[in-house]
């Protein structure tokens, strides 16, 4: 076959995902069955503005198109995973945390204008969830939450076999579930959300808190300063490594997450949790006591038959789910 | 017009609506528009047990019928709510609360051997949202939360105009909610559940036990023995009356329900909130400080066109509902 009676062959098999994020944006040619053929990632630099971001979103696209020998009107579409709410239905980011500028974006006709075909643009929490339930570990299961753990804390819905957005795209909020009514301020403005306790920058404000307090009763703990830079991993390791005072927030962490976990399944009775982002890179540790939590906190019934797993496509969920909104989306 | 002409002329109207409670069960002859043409309740007698309930449904079934000149074959169908998790495909109630021998009861089939016309047995929770959803307060809300406030809490769900029942049917648990997990006991086993502090029960257990730790401070309160005896509406009218002790139970009962009225907002961006059930007798007086926890707790975003109100088919919600299901069901 010639390359390009090859590329005719795959063409109605390909779409193109792409997962905005704060720091990174990542963007995939991705096949039929769930597959990428080619993905690149590209710095956000958000501090840039949103024309600039919009402009490398643009030349990646041509970019994988054009490294695979193929154009851009054979491509079926274009499906992409943004921050914060979306209204799918027109295609505009209404706002997006940690970038700036990014107001009532119309993004879908943006990107549409550019390269004359489909675009869909949805929540990336949703876009997650629904390359996991597309192509990942929760492929046909129709009653799923999908929870993204990393700086903050959402969820996307699979309910009834669809991404449920709410009355304004809103939904999958879990993170701002209240767990404890007492609790740390949330950057929510609320106090004691989930997110407060169990998201990566709750972990670390409450280590830096305790921290302050420590020095206050002038205990200064070297080794816990300047804590700001330090990563998930390296909290999680300092906590096994023996550091008590980060052991104990860590384990209350992952017992509200447990909790706030539980609140949702007996509300929503899904057959599935399935747990991605950063956070998810503790395997088992995180896992097994967070099970434990779950099944001691939910109903008995809700228990039976429900999987709480770690995502199958790792990174590439949010660009495998944005690609997949073009094929058998709601 | 004859009598049978005149019959004949409404019957397309009409479907029968069960209610079956733990200690009453009504029946009503429903019409098109959601008014009630006739209605009975008759009490239980949950401790009888099955057989005789079940002859007890069948005879209010005649009875509305025969009393407005109709025959059964003329009635278009018979909705029942029931409690307890009910697997509305096959017509099975698999437990109920406070009915004894009430385990995998095939009670569609039951009713549909005896009359030959279509039953739809739901969850009484989702009857009363479904009815609210209809006829009620929330007729063309596409996204409402519908909140039974009795003996214990549940919810009806109602998620893109239809009822999200959950993987096994189980969904609207949010009694179970846990809103600290200190908390008391609850009747589900767990601690700390949004039930164990807001609903009737959970109140009446909270000032019992509260009174046992006076005594053995040897306090001794008289009017507050023998607590168990008495209803809701009184111990709202004893906390209004200036009993301290009440009073903060209930003040924290209507806080605690806030907050998880918040997070289940905050998790499923609904348009409306909608309360229905013994302790909404309450108005106001429950309402506005309720409302004031749910927007001091939820995320703006969620709560911009958010309406929290009370249901207005007041107890006759669950035999609209039931009855509503025949019309215009999922």
């Amino acid at each position: 076959m010639s390359n390009l009676e090859n590329n005719l062959k795959i063409i109605d098999k390909l779409a193109i995902g792409v997962d905005l994020g704060g720091s990174k944006i990542g963007i995939a040619l991705v096949k039929k069955n769930g597959e990428i053929e080619k993905y690149v990632k590209i710095p956000t630099n958000a501090e840039q503005g949103k024309e600039l971001i919009i402009n490398r979103i643009k030349q990646g696209i041509y970019q994988v198109i054009e490294e695979k020998d193929l154009q851009i009107n054979n491509i079926l579409g274009i499906g992409i995973g943004a921050p914060g709410p979306v209204d799918y239905k027109k295609g505009i980011i209404h706002c997006a945390p940690n970038l700036p500028e990014w107001t009532d974006v119309p993004l879908s006709n943006i990107i549409k204008d550019e390269f004359k075909i489909p675009v869909i643009v949805e929540n990336d929490a949703n876009a997650a969830a629904w390359g996991e339930k597309s192509f990942g570990i929760a492929k046909g299961i129709d009653d799923m939450i999908c929870i993204s753990l990393g700086t903050g804390i959402g969820a996307g819905l699979i309910l009834n076999g669809k991404i449920y957005h709410g009355k304004n795209n809103l939904a999958g909020e879990i993170g701002h579930i209240v767990v404890n009514k007492e609790g740390p301020l949330c950057n929510c403005g609320n106090y004691g959300c989930l997110e407060a306790y169990s998201s990566a920058s709750g972990i670390k404000n409450r280590i830096n808190n305790k921290i302050k307090e420590l020095e206050t009763e002038s205990q200064v703990l070297p080794p816990l300063l300047n804590f700001d830079d330090i990563s998930l991993a390296q909290i999680f390791e300092m906590a096994r490594q023996g550091n008590q005072i980060v052991q104990d927030i860590v384990d209350e962490a992952i017992e509200y997450l447990g909790i706030g976990i539980a609140s949702v399944v007996n509300i929503l009775n899904p057959e599935m949790v399935v747990l991605v982002g950063g956070i998810t890179n503790e395997g088992e540790k995180l896992l097994n006591p967070l099970k434990e939590t779950v099944f001691q906190r939910g109903m008995s019934s809700h228990l039976q038959d429900l999987k709480i797993v770690f995502g199958s496509l790792g990174e590439y969920a949010g660009v495998i789910g944005a690609a997949a909104l073009l094929w058998n989306y709601n």
